[in-house]
């Protein structure tokens, strides 16, 4: 709103002096993170201190693990930090006439909503059962356990899915001879916002023109083009299919929102875990929104250019802050967790970035520590069924899921596996941007 | 040496798939950071198993804090594991015919000797106390105490300064008409290194035209100019006083060295503390070199372009690895300690390319958590013996210095206090690139 404010005071004639900083992006990226990181660091105790009056705290699951009793009455929904340090800051620095910036708002509210709903009546359940003197169990809430945690994340997927396949600002560049030159009108770069149909020509030597245009591209590492489209998903099916690939797109997006967001979700088990882990995850996001919202960087990475993306870094920078600034208070020993309300959206974000700069197909390795954690739980539960049914006993494969409870039992201190599991991911974080040079 | 024989081979017309890769240098920087994060957290094991063999346990001071005891038998030499993790990259990877890279070479062995030497005295003087079944007391020690050490670190300081100020590759861009055109010859823009006399035009858009000069300016945040040249210091001596510079370069050089080699040494006492702050200003200063090296960023910021700097960045993405990845064992509970072997070095590589890139007046920004960290013990030291002196009863300003340890006094958890003082370390960072920008 900031930026708005000043950029309409400047067409009025009106000049505050320093405002004309907030016109460079990297200015405003840095005021973002550090904004967010002072609102997180320093309102953050009124927070915390608002939500144990409230008796807002979490009740731990009884796991015999270590240090486990000293964390009765740790206030949770912590989250609500996370996502104040991301709303505040976006909506003063950032230009929100942008597409991505307003898909990202929605979808930190959107989630940050359902995970507080969700903390809130598994709190409502467990005061219930404290004031009928019964022992609260998990099964008695799960909050909006199941179904409608899922359809939270389910509509959220079908509007940013549809948006990002239907809205005409949401574009790439292509090479102009392989695009249709009937498809697309004549017109050299120009500010503001890029549609379907524009075609730009970037001088840097040699001329080269590229066409702006709509299509559900995205990057897949290791292979020559570095290029998949969604729509081959669906040719097989044959003529005609092809008008029809905004059902699968919408579904992966739908999966891929789900899927991360509940991996977020499970490695929000230990102090500092899932924010440290996001922090870094989103540090490297940056990176990718960086270089494929620059076109020197595109075309120097070979890499494909998405116009209008650079905004979107604002988003991040918060993001980052908002989840290092967290850590301030929730690093080991935590005097809050963030519970459904930050891990929810913590994943959702995320999943949305990467779908964003298209790619959502690296997922599975910048994610690494939320797949694995994930798979973690699906592995043990599968593999308990399995040999219960099969021998009359369950076996585990580890000794708990998930994974970093594994750790855990096996007496490696919470702090460390914390650590570790960040170190991890920014190998993770690395190893894709790597993949981007690689063919 | 990766690069050279890559290098080597391409001239002789051999070319090996993928070697193509190491051209581009944000690939190199890449690597290095994965193989320094590879090498100190795989290899990191043997080398602490390898100390633990060797007994070279840390005797903890006795202090009255919290989980102290257990720290006892902790190796220590940790160092190592860092100072490999930042050699084996750089050598690989790096042009080692640059002067910059060359220098920060002998910088890292040059204080991980230092360190290392002062380590393996501390513990010999230990053992031998141990041995005649005395107590080991601190005094009886310490190291290559005070002289030797302070010798070791001004010498390199010299080194430095004096490489820095006459070699005639350590060069900055200036506008052509700043400089007297009698000193330049004109030749457009080569590839190599850049030397005295060199002058270049850039193209975007515009022509404009720059000379290489050997000049001793460096930046200063919050003035307009933002550059301030180390000569006006002797200027006020008179007519002819310009030329002896050199003598106050070299002073300051040495200055910054020791200081910020000491503060790290303090700031190294607590689990994970010195090797994340030392990472994350490593990761600033990645930045610095980043945009300083690159004519584009230079001009777009308008600060000081520094021609053969990029390369540094290589030496830098390693020296990030290896501190994130001594991590992986040095953080809370640390199963190895780094010691002087590397505080030393790393607070040394700070100093050193914070000179190079010309940001050392940032230092007190960007190294505040170590300038904080040493100002606690002198203030503590000087003020408890002037009230000695004045009222016959030593006081105190903090419960315990350096100032991690009043804050564990306070009953914060160790773990609590480094990762707080990593992200105040963020936020230091973080402004002090933000200084860039305003003025």
């Amino acid at each position: 709103m900031l930026y708005q404010l000043f950029e309409w005071l400047k067409n009025e004639g009106i000049k505050f002096p320093g405002s004309g900083l907030l016109q460079f992006i990297t200015f405003r990226i840095l005021l973002a993170v550090l904004l967010s990181l002072i609102i997180s660091t320093l309102f953050g105790k009124y927070i915390i201190s608002f939500l144990q009056k409230k008796q807002i705290g979490e009740s731990v699951r009884e796991l015999g693990l270590a240090g486990e009793q000293q964390k009765k009455g740790t206030p949770t929904m912590g989250g609500i930090i996370i996502l104040l340090s991301i709303l505040i800051p976006t909506l003063l620095l950032a230009d929100l006439s942008k597409v991505y910036i307003r898909l990202m708002l929605l979808c930190t509210v959107w989630l940050g909503f359902i995970g507080f709903m969700d903390d809130y009546l598994k709190l409502r359940a467990r005061k219930r059962a404290m004031s009928k003197g019964e022992t609260y169990k998990k099964k008695d809430s799960d909050g909006l356990a199941g179904l409608s945690k899922i359809v939270g994340q389910v509509g959220l997927g079908i509007i940013i899915g549809a948006t990002l396949y239907f809205n005409n600002k949401v574009v790439v560049w292509r090479e102009y001879y392989e695009v249709q030159p009937t498809a697309v009108k004549d017109s050299f770069i120009k500010k503001g916002e890029m549609k379907v149909g524009d075609t730009v020509a970037l001088m840097n030597g040699k001329e080269h023109r590229y066409a702006v245009v709509k299509t559900p591209i995205t990057t897949i590492p290791f292979v020559k083009s570095h290029e998949f489209n969604y729509s081959r998903l669906i040719s097989w099916a044959g003529e005609g299919a092809e008008k029809y690939t905004w059902v699968i797109y919408i579904i992966i997006v739908t999966f891929i929102i789900t899927a991360v967001s509940n991996g977020a979700n499970i490695t929000d088990g230990l102090d500092g875990l899932a924010a440290g882990v996001s922090a870094i995850i989103g540090a490297g996001l940056g990176v990718f929104v960086y270089v494929s919202g620059s076109t020197r960087f595109a075309e120097y990475l070979n890499i494909m250019y998405i116009p209008n993306l650079a905004e979107l870094s604002i988003f991040i920078g918060a993001f980052v802050g908002a989840c290092v600034g967290f850590l301030w208070y929730n690093s080991y020993p935590a005097q809050v967790f963030m519970g459904d309300t930050g891990s929810l959206a913590l994943g959702g974000i995320i999943a949305s970035l990467a779908i964003i700069v298209r790619k959502e197909l690296l997922i599975p390795i910048f994610c690494g520590v939320f797949l694995v954690e994930l798979l973690s739980v699906m592995f043990q539960v599968s593999y308990f069924k399995y040999t219960r049914k099969k021998y009359g006993e369950g076996k585990r494969i580890f000794l708990m899921s998930p994974l970093h409870h594994h750790y855990q039992k096996l007496g490696y201190h919470e702090s460390k596996i914390a650590v570790r599991f960040w170190i991890v991911t920014v190998l993770c974080v690395l190893f894709a941007i790597a993949t981007l040079k690689m063919r």
